[in-house]
């Protein structure tokens, strides 16, 4: 793509976040975020949403209705400049910055995130790993961090500027940590727990539940 | 709930599968059962819609539309047997049987899945776990298993039965392996890997990936 074709996308690309974007659609931006990663890896530099759509398993007509939402990103015959859209979905899912991070859980969940490198290669932070198991508190866990008592939580999440929490405990817990995780000042929590989590209506929570997706599989086998 | 209602219940519970029931409900399914599961597990026999939708995070008009899709569950003013709605679902989902999966990547999530006892609990059984690394193969994991090598995979799924893959490794491999397993009798895949598979349209794909997952949560904050 030239440049000129580049500005000419910058031009059009007015970004118009409307605030009634159903979240499924919302949850959909990181999966074309990820296939456009994996395009440009690929020395490509601008795809059309056909093949935005076969990279990402949906169809072409849900990649432009989706994209839509958010302002004008392709060029009519020519289709999307890979790295210009890229950039305008970070903007939108507020990617352009760095996110601090905490885990409760240093299990094998626990230690299987923390030393999960994505995360920080995608500008998330884990700055702080807690237990309420005595024999696991003290411990080192992953680049330089030690599993904190639950006690410094709130503290530790003022001074480290952490604004989510990943719950990897059991469910049993999960109620009760989450309470605690908000009160602390976490916006957002991803829950590994196996239930559905009451919080305030203004924290996000996203649910990642093996068994739930394994029992959405079997429907179809 | 006394007998007489149970068997009304039963009586009404024609079950309908349609194949035109979208995919966003079916996964909506086993939240719905996780809920019963708690609201049993507080001894609750009957529950209303209403009371459904709060434990499961929609709205009561969400879990009567996804229920119709597979015949009448709800008896008008008594709400849902607990145990009747339970064993429906499970029955749906393909639950009434147990599953046998295995685990590509013997990594730090790979062990932790291992370790993940409510696998068993809800009748998914891990039979077989593999991975590349020489190092690996041969240690033992989990309840009774060994490391295999990735050449002894087709035989270990016709063997053991197995029709569910879980992969744990990294996007670089994961398309290859899905080819692997599709190739050597696996119907239904458990990605880990933040990368869309391409596989045959009969094959269904569940995807985890706790960075889209965080993206996702990051544009609400």
């Amino acid at each position: 793509m030239s440049c000129a074709n580049r500005a000419a996308s910058v031009m059009e690309g007015v970004i118009v976040p409307r605030a009634d974007a159903p979240d499924v659609v919302i949850q959909r931006l990181p999966i074309y975020l990820r296939s456009l990663d994996h395009l440009a890896a690929r020395d490509r530099q601008v795809v059309s949403s056909q093949d935005l759509a076969l990279e990402a398993g949906v169809s072409a007509a849900q990649v432009r209705k989706d994209l839509s939402h958010f302002g004008e990103f392709g060029k009519q015959g020519l289709g999307y400049d890979i790295a210009y859209l890229r950039s305008q979905l970070e903007r939108i899912l507020h990617l352009d910055r760095p996110w601090y991070v905490l885990i409760v859980g240093a299990g094998a969940l626990g230690h299987a995130l923390v030393h999960y490198g994505t995360f920080a290669q995608r500008n998330y932070h884990i700055r702080a790993v807690f237990d309420n198991d005595d024999l696991k508190i003290g411990q080192p866990i992953g680049d330089g961090l030690v599993v904190q008592p639950m006690k410094e939580m709130c503290e530790t999440i003022q001074s480290r500027q952490i604004s989510i929490a990943i719950l990897a405990i059991p469910a049993s817990h999960a109620q009760q940590v989450a309470e605690e995780v908000v009160r602390c000042g976490v916006r957002g929590i991803l829950n590994y727990a196996p239930i559905n989590l009451a919080v305030p209506q203004n924290i996000p929570v996203a649910n990642l539940d093996p068994v739930a997706s394994l029992q959405g599989l079997s429907f179809y086998l």
